[in-house]
């Protein structure tokens, strides 16, 4: 965590902010290490302050780093709000209407609370080492469980039997999913969020398989296709496009390109192959401590990658009531590329 | 689902409002039967309309009964404005600082967005039959996997090991954790909140095992206090007083007590017996779709209970650096007292 509070307090003057008030959680985490439910940081050139209650304090002892612990024994906000001073940067995209209101209302005059959401993410964009290599271990975990998924055969298995069974794996080697697996067969491979449903998968259908794990907190999250028996010309041919269009984005990805740009580049090879209008999500996301985040890869996107970032690289094409095609590899953004932390290999693999 | 959209347009004339926006998701779930993860909820006498996105149109088919559902395909939050007039409440508690100025961004001149949350959270405090069935369902599955548990033997394994072993057992019969589980041994059981760790449980130490299961979205808590081998005097006489003072609360429970005067005839045992300092939390909490909801039984409550709440009855004595007991059942609140949902037997269980 070192070094992160340093970060944060250096980007207050840009925003004219005295302190920074940050109350989310896996902000929290991200500056002291605190993995409780209850806790505040107060962060200030000078100030590096994290308050709790009396059920973490020793939790606190135990992991914040860098940070003077304070428990609040009672009046929870009352005892942030006697810390602040000056104008002070609250994360606007997470903290309640009512919350806020009774804030301000505990504030001394000439404290002044300013809207500052995003401080924190921005700083998580780029990941340290130590982040890297938890990540990569995330996503290594899921990788065998794709494959010891797949080795156990898909075909006459309902898809939430293969969802919970691959969840139930990654458990058991010691991660938790980082979302609740996709599994989705034949038509329901064209619903880019299916929820895993009882019907048997059968032969000759495509299987979309989306997942995740956690590792000491950080995310994995990739998606391999795959083919039970053999499948059909459509569903080749609708494979090779997406293949191409990811091996497109991956080919151009490198510090500098502009989310929007980059998920230009595999939405191009869509296109071009017809399906234009069958790719109904943006190419890619920040992944970290939680398994959306920023930056953003997509037709909306205003951020350009930098050195370190991780992003999901995921293009898609759903073809309603036939079938869905989705290949998500998970890559570290390098000056002159990018490092791949998916190692499955792509070609389409034909399973029982 | 049905009546809970006109129970909740029944209660907004008190409010003087035209419209309610729902955006949290769990009401939601509550009011329209959704159980995806972007949806709005629009509530008036004659207004009942349910928006999502294209990723869950087909679920919204499937799930939502008796609102009318409406697919956004581009501005969301222009999507939710333009269907909102005259006063219009918002949950004030849920919704984030930066959503609501996005929002009154969007509204067109005359509609007023007005603070009021806690609108549903107040209609889901008494709960309808299949809801009541759902959390005795739950419920009993709990208490299988505690019963599970302590046949395995708790003497030498690590607290860690337990809590991760019984959640798996959970998840085998079908359920999920309603929250990590807890299993504090020894000093350990001091902490109200502890984090299970690697120590393996000793002989002769108390184990506070808290733990609640999940099922078709409804929860269960619960907690139990095991002694593993011959418990020591103090140990003895601390669960003894426990025991009493959760044996008079479940007495004294019945429609119409206030949250205060419950939390007092428990907290009054355990002070007659030298510990009043020693009970550092409230009795009890609401029980449902969240393993956390209102009704409160705590000092500061201000809530009376009704027929078809359901509550925790857990009060908890702890001796810093020595042991912790907790007693937790969860009971339905009847016009004459309670129906207890805890079926595991409370005189205090020698294990392994």
């Amino acid at each position: 965590m070192k070094g992160r509070g340093d970060r944060l307090a250096a980007s207050l003057a840009e925003r004219e902010l005295d302190l920074m008030l940050v109350t989310e959680l896996v902000n929290i985490r991200y500056l002291t290490g605190f993995t409780g439910t209850n806790g505040a940081c107060i962060c200030g050139p000078e100030t590096r302050l994290f308050l709790t209650d009396f059920r973490y304090t020793e939790r606190a002892a135990a992991e914040v780093e860098g940070w003077e612990t304070i428990t609040v024994s009672d009046d929870w906000l009352g005892g942030i709000a006697t810390r602040l001073s000056g104008r002070v940067g609250f994360e606007d995209d997470h903290v309640s209407v009512r919350l806020l209101e009774r804030l301000r209302g505990k504030l001394a005059d000439g404290v002044e609370a300013v809207a500052a959401g995003g401080a924190v993410e921005k700083l998580r964009r780029v990941k340290d080492e130590d982040e890297l290599s938890a990540i990569a271990a995330a996503s290594e975990l899921a990788d065998e469980v794709w494959t010891w998924s797949v080795e156990r055969g898909l075909g006459g298995r309902p898809e939430r039997e293969v969802a919970r069974a691959a969840e139930a794996h990654i458990r058991e080697l010691g991660g938790d999913p980082s979302f609740p697996a996709i599994v989705a067969a034949g038509p329901n491979g064209a619903l880019p969020h299916a929820e895993p449903g009882e019907r048997p998968i059968g032969s000759g259908e495509l299987v979309v398989f989306d997942m995740g794990a956690k590792l000491d907190g950080y995310c994995s999250d990739g998606t391999r296709t795959f083919a039970v028996g053999e499948p059909g010309e459509l569903a080749l041919e609708v494979y090779e496009t997406v293949l191409a269009a990811q091996a497109a984005a991956l080919d151009a990805i490198a510090a500098g390109i502009g989310g929007e740009a980059l998920d230009a580049v595999a939405r191009e090879v869509i296109a071009q192959a017809g399906h234009g209008e069958r790719f109904g999500h943006g190419l890619g996301h920040g992944v970290g401590l939680e398994v959306h985040e920023a930056p953003r890869v997509s037709p909306r996107s205003e951020d350009v990658l930098s050195a370190g970032e991780v992003v999901t690289v995921e293009p898609g094409v759903y073809l309603p009531g036939e079938l869905g095609v989705r290949i998500e590899d998970l890559v570290v953004v390098t000056d002159g590329g990018c490092r791949n932390l998916s190692a499955l290999p792509k070609e389409l693999r034909l399973v029982e």
